[in-house]
């Protein structure tokens, strides 16, 4: 228990495996811990068309282990291991960082959080038994797969509505739920919708179930108002209803926002020194693996120039 | 003439790249432009090792044509020809964007800057008569004329130390003269060095004259702490000291810092709406692939995002 690293990472998706790779070309003591399977959000996607460098897309899991196998090579282990909080220890003149595991602890100069987020579920009936078959949580990633096909989209925000529109240009027809009659998302998008034949809207209602066999093929629509029931068919159901940092082991420790996203500046500092945060955990506009990837590392950058002024 | 593109890309370097890759995907009317070679300057470099998704590394070249073949797979041109400069045209309630080329010019409404840098002079005696008679700015290109011989290489960041190595394998020996007394590189590449009886260091000191007849000859090296002068025979002098934006064609016209890189915000918005700026032609802490490409993608959706709300 005496090791002190000089950095450990949470998580490992494309933000904590890039900052992996990173730390160890910069020669730290670093290791990545992961609570659930390498590969972070993404791999809830089969396939993945808009990372640079893989012409005509890669399965989601294949560059993940790309991803994992470089950073093998350096010599950083990953181990699954869930952290349960953070505690920080001044020493005379230097400061270290517990992390509390289930079972015992790890102490490191300096942590960066690559926790990610997960998209809200509906929490229906046939929505985890259909994702991949047609429930997705991603447009940009899965759109190309629902050319020519009727799908729906859950949500009225902007997320939902810019995916929307997305879809539609692959999509036969785009069915937008959502539960209230007005959207929340701004007016500008929404009048993009209304110029755009492919997308029409079902207010006042919710997706109850998502039906298929081995596919999806229809979702039960309740109206909330009249409490009618009725199904629509479709091949895809896009679930925008939010994304979810997941950072409850951090609260009260780190500043985030109300939804629980981590505050960083540009050089992913978070509000305590040496505790960095990258990709989907942390508050920013665009959500994408790249962004993820060069978010690590940066955080990797500004943790070896912490380490080198300490 | 009467075409108006939606964006036009200034650059086919990984940032320019993948700005293309994204602005695709978002439905717009896009166009590349690159003056010099699909690539950007990391082609240059032989090999890349720390771009995510590549275990073992992969050729910069092969890499960088799988970003192309990226691009042209989502109809995107890529045409070889040098912007000259920007001029803006405001009408009755839209702006355009005029971009002139050496024989025509083209009318688009939003434009990505991702022009890149160009390797940094030392601005000594001797350097710009020798180019190509021994001065060299790119290891991968120039090494096989220097099997066997004695070369000094200038510089002491990661590519410095990466080029020193590659060269390593041609050269009887490299001698690496930096301005400091420790290295800025990455600690897995001082250690490579470590192990290669054929590299050796000399540091506090600058080269200060290059020197020979036809070809180089030798340098002249001053200790920067004592002020004491030698001379060192070499039939090469490679120079890896930084690297300035070609951003010439701008200026006067997006706000720059005093060495040329274009300022943005995070979503690589510059000081005129409508024009964004990503990669290494920008202000920024860390010039990577990586995080280039990252950049080309955010500018692309703030792009697009202005798109709509025109």
């Amino acid at each position: 228990m005496s090791q002190v690293y000089d950095t450990v990472i949470i998580g490992a998706g494309p933000a904590g495996l890039t900052a992996g790779i990173y730390a160890a070309r910069f020669g730290l003591q670093a290791l990545i811990l992961e609570k659930l399977a390498v590969g972070g959000q993404i791999i809830l996607s089969s396939t993945i068309e808009n990372y640079p460098g893989f012409p005509g897309g890669i399965s989601t899991f294949e560059l993940m282990d790309k991803f994992k196998t470089q950073v093998e090579q350096l010599n950083i282990k990953i181990e699954e291991k869930q952290v349960r909080g953070i505690e920080v220890e001044e020493k005379s003149n230097s400061r270290v960082y517990r992390l509390q595991l289930p079972d015992t602890y790890l102490q490191t100069k300096t942590v960066i959080v690559a926790s990610g987020a997960q998209p809200k579920k509906l929490g229906i009936k046939g929505e985890d038994e259909f994702i991949g078959k047609g429930v997705s949580y991603c447009g940009t990633c899965d759109a190309p797969f629902f050319r020519d096909k009727e799908i729906v989209v859950v949500g009225g925000g902007d997320r939902a509505i810019e995916e929307a529109i997305f879809l539609s240009h692959y999509a036969r027809k785009v069915t937008i739920v959502h539960r209230r009659n007005e959207l929340r998302a701004a007016k500008i998008l929404i009048k993009k919708t209304q110029n755009n034949p492919k997308i029409n809207f079902v207010f006042d209602s919710v997706v109850e179930e998502i039906q298929g066999e081995n596919n999806v093929r229809s979702v039960l629509i309740k109206n909330v108002k009249t409490n009618s029931q009725t199904t629509l068919s479709c091949a895809g159901v896009f679930i925008f209803v939010g994304i979810q940092p997941n950072t409850g082991f951090l609260k009260n420790f780190l500043e985030m926002d109300k939804l629980g996203f981590i505050i960083t500046d540009d050089k992913m500092q978070t509000s305590k020194v040496g505790i960095f945060a990258c990709g989907d955990c942390r508050k920013k506009d665009f959500y994408q693996v790249i962004t993820a990837c060069a978010e690590g590392a940066i955080a990797a950058n500004s943790c070896h120039k912490y380490l080198m002024d300490e």
